[in-house]
């Protein structure tokens, strides 16, 4: 895999959970459906079957990723649009409460406010960071839960929980929290931001428990920018109203007064780009070629064991975590010899002039490292010898 | 232009409304843009440069061609996203009637239906098409607006017409639309879907005169599929709040309690395909060398005149438009010597076979033949001929 990404050949690359290396093969395989369309079509009789086979082929392999049947599994632009776009057909009723997880994208989070806001519902924090770095990951999932259990109100109506933190890089226990909620009277939707969690763990065991599992195929699929996916329940299926309406959300495309799809279809709206879908199906062949899911994150989770040790040497280095990380997200900050936190931006500005590129978070102001299967032990030495070279050089 | 199109080389192309020709040029510049994200990222401080240099060159070159400020042109993912999503956000009363164009197509229409559903809106259609037979082209706009002037109501909150009827290939006079909704008591907004228009036929004195004006690249502009725009007016930029909210929609993208942009960048979402625009901007600059909007659609209506004349004489073909059309959209029916309709989906399959791809509607059922810069008068006449066989054939 790593020979197939040009990305990684100039630089020391830790950002997959921003976005992920193209692999040339994908790239190919995006220029050839191009080339098909364009030889068939790109608007003929003809074209039609391979466009056909180019989405069903991505949604399907989406689709066993995630564990559900690819009537389920509705293609998006990105992952805000796969978890927010399914919110607004729901049969809201005034009062209603959204809880949200402490560690939820601000996209996501302001999209929940906009809703509150026209529907009139309110807004709880579920709050699940400050768990992270107090609790081991054995014993995080029953803090969840029991965190989960003191905030739900008879009025909580759906929950927003990322499956794997974007900041803290924990695992969140999605099926239980679903089981959970299947329990709770109001039965509330369950909304999994899975951004960071597919294609850099087995999510197999989760998603199907979700009602809104959306995720990007840009970052750890390391397929093209511009096409995700989301997994739908069937009683989101049934309850939810598309909002987005275009051709592809109607049984017969040209006829106005036609059904949406009963499938996840409903979701998808208009034209979109074919050719990304070639590209993306090509990065997940790949990836399943270099081992299945549980293989992979042992890779990954290796790395990031490697990484997290490491950072327990570098002086002023502190983890959010207490442990090895579970996956491939590894968070830290860096204080002085004074205690003073480091300016995180400049810290990434001088990795990033030594060619190793990491990134800042906001919330916690901290540094974010990912190791995925193509990350090196060298690359990893790296970034620590750098890290603790920057540390004694400005202590 | 048409040597850069492999899609005009292997057939007999009409179907530039449906979809337009990818030029390769447009390809290899969207291949150049994914090499320079993976060489200078894709997530590093060192590719936010290029690409913002490849959006805004994109954004900056549609609203130029749209006659508005590029802080007015939203980036969308389709015609439909970008029609359908900024009436969402609009402050809708209980009541308010969306008046429709009844030409428009079956997504917005479907849409705009689902929308009065939630709000208790209540939807009113506008009746142009009958007019577009019996009404030649210079006494069109004065019959457009009559017919408005009598569907409008107190309650008419919204109208929404095409600029280029996609079925008739009749130009609507927006500006004239525009300035009588803006005399009318409750100043109704103008949605204007404008797949058939941008690319087709110059809409600078039009665009800016809609609320909603929202076209794609991947028809008339030749540019890849996946990428379009809309412009927005300054009302609507005040009055509107984005619905799918995600980091690009919002001034400080790592926080959740950040304002919205004021600009049309509220009313995009989140990461969508930065290649697709570098593709686009490289088709709008070939067809820009090929002359100016009004140039080209000279070419385009001497080809849709050599057709529509020709079809005169062929025998049982009758042409929706009493007059050549004012734009490359030639529709027509055929019907054999007795005076039977003629089943469209067959001829359309008829002329596949033979290389020549022309496409049929349904409201009405007819056919469709779409002329643009590209089109030769040796491919016109070999569709004629073919059509005059065809009915000869079988009559």
């Amino acid at each position: 895999m790593r020979e197939h990404c040009p990305a990684l050949a100039s630089k020391t690359y830790f950002n997959y959970g921003g976005q992920g290396p193209l692999p040339d093969p994908s790239l190919e395989a995006m220029v050839a459906s191009w080339r098909t369309i364009q030889q068939r079509g790109p608007f003929t009789t003809e074209v039609w079957p391979f466009i056909e086979q180019e989405t069903v082929r991505v949604r399907q392999a989406l689709a066993a990723l995630c564990g559900v049947p690819s009537h389920r599994l509705a293609l998006t632009e990105n992952v805000t649009t796969g978890c927010v776009l399914p919110l607004w057909g729901l049969p809201w009723e005034p009062g209603d409460e959204l809880l949200i997880g402490d560690c939820e994208h601000p996209g996501v989070v302001a999209a929940c406010h906009e809703l509150a806001r026209r529907q009139g519902l309110t807004v709880a924090v579920l709050p699940v960071l400050a768990l992270c770095s107090t609790t081991s990951q054995a014993d995080l999932p029953a803090a969840v839960l029991a965190a989960l259990e003191q905030r739900l109100t008879p009025r909580t109506r759906l929950v927003v929980l990322s499956h794997l933190l974007w900041n803290s890089g924990a695992i969140m226990p999605i099926a239980a929290v679903a089981q959970h909620l299947c329990a709770h009277a109001r039965q509330p939707w369950l909304l999994v931001d899975a951004a960071q969690s597919m294609g850099a763990i087995p999510v197999e065991d989760s998603a199907p428990h979700a009602d809104i599992y959306a995720f990007t195929g840009h970052k750890w699929c390391c397929g093209p920018e511009g096409l995700g996916g989301v997994a739908l329940s069937e009683r989101l299926l049934e309850q939810a109203q598309p909002t987005l309406i275009g051709w592809r959300s109607l049984c017969h495309e040209f006829s106005a007064t036609s059904s949406f799809h009963r499938d996840a279809r409903r979701f998808e709206v208009a034209t979109s780009c074919v050719p990304l879908a070639s590209g993306l199906a090509t990065s997940l062949e790949l990836l399943a070629a270099e081992g299945t899911p549980p293989q992979r994150l042992q890779t990954m989770a290796a790395g990031s064991a490697r990484l997290w040790q490491g950072l327990q040497s570098v002086p002023g280095a502190r983890t959010l975590l207490r442990e090895p990380p579970p996956a491939g997200l590894v968070s830290f900050t860096l204080e002085d010899r004074a205690g003073t936190p480091r300016d995180t931006a400049a810290v990434v500005d001088s990795l990033g002039r030594q060619g190793i590129w990491i990134r800042r978070l906001d919330q916690p102001d901290c540094l974010r490292a990912c190791i995925h299967i193509t990350t090196t032990n060298a690359e990893i030495d790296q970034l620590l010898a750098a890290l603790a070279g920057m540390q004694m050089q400005l202590s």
